[in-house]
């Protein structure tokens, strides 16, 4: 097998073979096929597609370039959501404990941010003394008592996604179905679940920006989960604004606290609702309807909040902190960002918002950079909201002053006013099963 | 500027500027720019194309990439050919000196052979002590005496293409209008010509298989001369068969120097006097028409003929194997392909029958193989034949026993009896200018 054929194939728009593309990605993993022969694939693959069938291939090599995990040890069916990433998303730490307080498990590996979006990992860390690296025996433990825990990926999952990923950056090939899909299902089914619940964001904050091409994304991948066996099934959420007002780690954590408490913000807790609604089905707990009844009930009788202090506790982190969010470090300075003119707000550049928290010291721009976890944006009006001239859009936290003019410049020029009022847009676009 | 926008840029079907073509060909000649983006702007520029203006600028940038001719101190006009490479191609030998017996400079830097198809230094090399190495002022002193001269590329030209070509050879990038045309242009621009004839091989022994792609081809390399300056024809010629029957450095010499006596093949003749026309029309000598008439005429009077042996002997060549042929060395061993069964020869893969030839010690599978001169094939039949089983297809000249084997393999399965006469094609389809 020559990787030189393999190119010319696909660049003819030929259907490639289960064996070619293991070939492929085992090159790409062991480093036997030059970079310059994976950019022109990906170039081809991004002008000629992929069928599901190759998409499954691809996302199956991908996956079993790296380690796997083995729940088998877990008592119960497990469940997993996973969100393509957008700002202000914080709900994991919401769904979690609703589900795992039904006896679902959620034994979940999550990332770390970067650029304008933040991971699940760097909020809990937000929570003096967690620990976000268990042995697989005490995770393994955790999960079968409290029902869920939240670890960083530890493991090398993926080595070939990691490796494509940085080459498709450089190229101009991230933007191709086939390979987004593969990249993150790759990653996603070296965990071991029953049933994955995708979170699809669309919209400004996110890199799938319109809703058609997030529902061709999120159809294939539904694909390829139940071609691996596992019940899967996606929702397109709408990342056109922040999700909630809090941006930044230690607010998120105490936005997602107060959700729990069921005083949450209307759109973040219809968002957490709704996936939870659906994980718990697909756990084979009825009708989503019914679910989500049931995830209403689990915030309303605080068997939620409880499971989530739980968690915590298991994992060393502070449960004063969650019994009273007052206690959280709070940073040094606050900054209210005013609005020059007079409007409804009818649009505004989430992925700006997210960069805006960045600058702020809330997130990483290389994978070195350290966070500040106090740092952040708590939104004062969002999108449909009418603003005075002088009245306050945000404020700002820092524990560098100088932070502050760069992040107020962004959120000002992401935020677009008009005389009208806007039309509501859905949160939840639609389902894909 | 960033290589990552260019590439993205013409991925998504935009119009790169002079100045990103320039900064892409400057990262590549300077080695700036790594490969994999390299091979992935190549492979998109493969599926978008290129517009004129855009091939031209990347025709420009390669040709500024190395060294450059000046031809100043030559006298009079200066007319080039270039054949995108064909089998039995030994027309340089004859065209140069038919043009330059009329006192047009043919100042000629040549290639050498790779693969199928032979080169005209290799070519002039079967001569004993010819020196196809000149300074500059001996290559041009030699020009303004005798019209022409003919030499291997010692200079860098188009160092660009040379790295650029080596990628696209093993990222499935070759086969793209506007990076050929930028390729071959850029190198013969480097040259200092007045006038260009372009010979585009078409068919089964050349890179351009079909009639429709030859002239879509001609057209951009036209354009892109008359861009540069330079009056540009192209004719579009049949290399459905080899030219001529003779296919090996000494016996290709031989048939040209028989050709230059006026005892050449009927194809070969042909093709050379029509080449000979345009570039004399061109160079201003009147009519296509007419300028056929002056070129048969210097064939008849002996003045190409004795041209030819003034720049043999001007650049060391023995000038009694020019005078008698039958002084060239001969290969040790002959053998004699006989066909199998009966019937009219209706089609040729010409590529086989290079291979066959290169198989026999003709040519060089890579840049370091020796070349033996006195190999090769002359040919009995030609397509459109009636050859009965048992005659003589070819016969075969090898220093090596051994090799005739392959060869003969190959020369039989690459020849297609059938038992009506074939109907004629064109030696030459067309004109672009």
């Amino acid at each position: 097998m020559r990787m030189y054929d393999i190119i010319k194939k696909k660049r003819d728009g030929g259907e490639l073979t289960t064996e070619e593309i293991k070939y492929f990605i085992g090159g790409v993993t062991d480093g036997s096929i030059p970079d310059y022969q994976t950019s022109a694939l990906c170039m081809a693959i991004y002008f000629r597609g992929m069928t599901v069938r190759e998409t499954c291939d691809l996302t199956f090599a991908v996956r079993d370039s790296g380690d796997r995990l083995d729940f088998s040890d877990i008592d119960g069916i497990r469940v997993d959501k996973h969100s393509t990433g957008g700002v202000g998303d914080k709900t994991s730490l919401v769904v979690a404990p609703i589900v795992a307080s039904f006896g679902i498990k959620v034994a979940k590996m999550s990332g770390r941010g970067l650029g304008h979006t933040g991971g699940t990992v760097d909020k809990l860390e937000a929570i003096e003394g967690f620990k976000t690296t268990l042995s697989d025996e005490d995770f393994i433990k955790q999960v079968n008592d409290i029902g869920f825990a939240i670890v960083g990926q530890s493991k090398q999952f993926a080595p070939a996604d990691k490796k494509l990923y940085a080459l498709r950056d450089v190229t101009a090939t991230v933007d191709s179905m086939p390979l987004i899909a593969a990249s993150i299902m790759g990653k996603k089914l070296a965990a071991d679940d029953d049933c994955i619940v995708l979170d699809v964001k669309t919209g400004s904050g996110s890199f799938m920006k319109s809703v058609e091409d997030s529902k061709a994304l999120a159809r294939l991948m539904v694909d390829i989960g139940k071609n691996a066996g596992k019940k899967t099934v996606a929702l397109i959420t709408n990342m056109d604004r922040p999700l909630g007002y809090a941006i930044g780690n230690s607010l998120e954590v105490i936005e997602a606290v107060e959700t729990l408490n069921g005083h949450g913000p209307k759109d973040f807790t219809e968002v957490c609702l709704t996936l939870a609604a659906y994980m718990l089905s697909l756990a084979g707990k009825g009708s989503v309807e019914n679910c989500k009844k049931l995830a209403e009930q689990a915030i309303a009788d605080g068997s939620a909040l409880e499971t989530f202090k739980r968690m915590v506790k298991a994992q060393g982190g502070d449960v004063k902190l969650i019994e009273n969010t007052e206690n959280f470090k709070k940073a040094k300075y606050a900054y209210a960002v005013k609005s020059t003119v007079s409007g409804y707000i009818c649009k505004v550049d989430t992925e700006a918002y997210g960069l805006a928290s960045l600058a702020l010291g809330a997130g990483r721009n290389t994978i070195e950079d350290v966070i500040d976890y106090s740092a952040g944006i708590m939104l004062r009006r969002k999108t449909g909201d009418y603003i005075k001239a002088g009245d306050e859009l945000a404020t700002l936290y820092a524990n560098d002053k100088t932070k502050f003019t760069a992040a107020e410049k962004l959120l000002l020029s992401a935020t677009l006013l008009q005389d009208e009022k806007p039309q509501d847009e859905p949160l939840v676009y639609c389902t894909v099963e």
